[in-house]
C-alpha cells in the first residue's frame, strides 16, 4: 500500500517512508525491494564542491532550469550548509522557499552524521526511492572536501565539481581525488575578477593528469567541459543545463550507462557488504572480550592492529556451499 | 635495529620506515609492536579547517612558535591543499622551505587516497612512530569538511578547528559535526572585516548546543575558548599556543587524558577491526559468487542490501572459546 502510494506520487507517503528508510531502514526492506524495480529511470546528477563555492545558490539556480524544461526535479541535500538541510539554522532559508510551492521539485535533507559509509548507503536508498517515485532528475549536493563526500557523488551518473575563484590559494580548491570524479567541472562565481584564472588552473589540471575519466576498467574517452556560471548575474546555467543533457546522451550514445551503473552497483555492494558484516560480526563477539582487549592496549601491552588481528584469528568464516 | 634507529632520533631511517608503514605495513607489525611501547609521550594535536581558512599558514605559524618554545615538532599533513602535501602540485612551497633546515621538526605528507577508514587508521600508526621517534608534538593537518577528516583529527588529544571570515555565506563553514570535535576554536584571518561576525556565529552556535565536549561517556568541563589569529599581522599565535597548553594542563589536571585516550583507542579498535575484517571475508569468499550477485542486482532481480544480507545469510562466524 505504502508502495503504491508512492509510485502513484502520494507526497506525503513518500515523506514518511523516507524517515522510515533513514531511521529505520531494517524494517522496510521488503518496501524497498518492491520499488527498488522501478527505481531506474532517474538521472542521477551529483553535485559537490567546498564550502564558499555557492554551490547551493547554484543547486537552485539548477533545479529552476529543470523545472522550466517540465522535468521533476528531486534534491537530496547532504549538507549541512545547505538551505535545504537542517544544519543551516542560521542559513538563508529564501532560497528554499524559492522552490517549495512547485509539485514538480522535492527537497529533503540528511543529517551528515553516520560513519565509514553509512551515509554514502543511505544516500543511494533515499535516492531509489526518489527514483521509484518518478522524478527524471534526482539531484545529490554534498559538501566536497572530504573522502565520504566523494563516496557520495560517486554512485551519480554525472557529477558536478563546483569551484569558485578567489578562495585562498588558487589551487586550494581544486584536489586531485575530487577533480576525477568530475563530468562537469563548474566555475562558479564566475563574474569575479579571479574566473578566468580558476579556469585556467583548472584546464592545466585536466591536462597534467586527469584526461578522461575512468571507471576502473571501463575507460570513458568523456573530456570533462569546463562551466562558467554566475547566479548572481545570471548566467551560464543554461549552458550548464545543456552539458548535463550532453553527458547523459554520450553515457546511452556510447551504451556506457550500463557499465557504469554496474561499477557503481558493485562499489555499492562493497560498502554495504562492510558496513552489515562488521555490524554482525560485533553483535556476535562477547563484549568484554573487546574491553579485554582494548585494556591491553591502553597499558602498551598490545599494539592495536596487533590487537584487531587476535580477535580476527579466532574466528572463521563457515560458508555454506551454494 | 631499525626500531633502534628511530628511537635514536635517525631521521632517515624515520623516514624509510613510515614509507614501509605506509605502502607495505602488514611487513612492519613487529617493529610497530616494538615501537607502541614507547609512543605514549607525545601531545597529539589536530587542525582542522576548510579550504580558504588559511588552515597552512597558520600551521606553519603554529609550528614556529611552538620551536620558539623549544618543542619538537612532528607534522602529518593529510591534506592534498597543503603546501607539505604532494598534492599541491601548484603550490606555495615557500612555507615548507621556512621549516626545512631545522633538525627539531618533521614534516610528512600523506595522500589522501584510502577509503572507509583506511586513512584515519593509517595516520594514527604514523603518529604512533613519530611520538616513539621522540617528538613533543605531533600536529596532524587536515581538511576539515568531511566525515573521514573528522575521523582523523577525533583520535588527537587537542583538536584545533579553523574558520574564517567572509566563506560565502557566514555559517558555511561552521559544521555541527565538526563544530563538536574541537577544542579550541580559531578565527583565522582576524585582519579581516568580518572575523567580529564570525567569532559572534561561533559563540552563538557554543551556546545554542555544544557548550561542552563530550567524550560518549565521559563529559569534559572544558568550554573552547576561540582564539582569533593572523599570519599577515601575526598575531595571536602567541594565545593559540597559551591556549593548546592550557588544554592540555586541564586533561591532566582533570586525569581525563588517561580516559580520553581510551576512548580513542576503542575508537580506533572498532575502525581497524571493520577494515581488517572486511579484508579478511572478501578474501574467503568465491569472487564469482559476488560477481553473480552484483549481476542479479544489475537486472533489478535483488535490491542491493538483500544481495549483501543474503551472502552474509550463508556464513557463520566460528569463534574458539578464551
Amino acid at each position: 500500500m505504502i508502495v503504491q502510494d508512492i509510485l502513484d506520487g502520494n507526497r506525503r507517503a513518500l515523506s514518511r517512508f523516507l524517515t522510515s528508510v533513514e531511521n529505520r531502514r531494517e524494517l522496510v526492506q521488503a518496501e524497498l525491494t518492491e520499488l527498488y524495480q522501478h527505481s531506474g529511470n532517474s538521472h542521477i546528477i551529483g553535485v559537490t564542491g567546498a564550502p564558499g563555492t555557492g554551490k547551493s545558490s547554484l543547486v537552485t539556480a539548477l533545479v529552476k532550469q529543470l523545472r522550466m524544461q517540465d522535468q521533476t526535479v528531486a534534491v537530496i541535500a547532504v549538507d549541512p550548509t545547505s538551505p535545504f538541510s537542517g544544519g543551516a539554522i542560521l542559513g538563508d532559508r529564501i532560497r528554499m522557499r524559492d522552490l517549495s510551492g512547485d509539485k514538480g521539485v522535492y527537497i529533503r535533507s540528511m543529517a551528515t552524521r553516520g560513519n565509514l559509509g553509512g551515509l554514502a548507503i543511505a544516500t543511494q536508498d533515499m535516492a531509489r526511492v526518489l527514483s521509484a517515485a518518478g522524478y527524471d532528475i534526482v539531484l545529490i549536493e554534498t559538501v566536497g572536501a572530504g573522502q565520504s563526500e566523494v563516496d557520495i557523488v560517486r554512485l551519480a551518473h554525472t557529477t558536478l565539481v563546483v569551484e569558485a575563484p578567489n578562495l585562498g590559494d588558487d589551487v586550494q580548491a581544486i584536489k586531485a581525488g575530487i577533480l576525477e570524479t568530475a563530468d562537469i567541472l563548474v566555475v562558479n562565481k564566475c563574474d569575479l575578477a579571479g574566473a578566468e584564472k580558476t579556469k585556467r588552473a583548472l584546464n592545466a589540471m585536466l591536462e597534467l593528469g586527469h584526461p578522461t575519466k575512468h571507471h576502473d576498467d571501463i575507460e570513458i574517452m568523456w573530456i570533462p567541459p569546463i562551466v562558467e556560471t554566475s547566479t548572481k548575474t545570471k548566467s551560464g546555467i543554461d549552458q550548464l543545463v545543456a552539458s548535463i543533457h550532453d553527458h547523459r546522451a554520450y553515457l546511452s550514445d556510447h551504451n556506457v550507462l550500463t557499465q557504469v551503473r554496474t561499477q557503481n552497483l558493485s562499489d555499492e555492494f562493497y560498502q554495504r557488504l562492510q558496513v552489515s558484516l562488521f555490524k554482525r560480526f560485533v553483535a556476535t563477539i562477547d563484549d568484554n572480550r573487546i574491553a579485554g582487549i582494548i585494556n591491553r592496549m591502553a597499558k602498551y601491552e598490545i599494539e592495536p592492529q596487533q590487537g584487531v588481528d587476535k580477535l580476527l584469528a579466532e574466528i572463521d568464516f563457515i560458508q555454506s556451499q551454494e
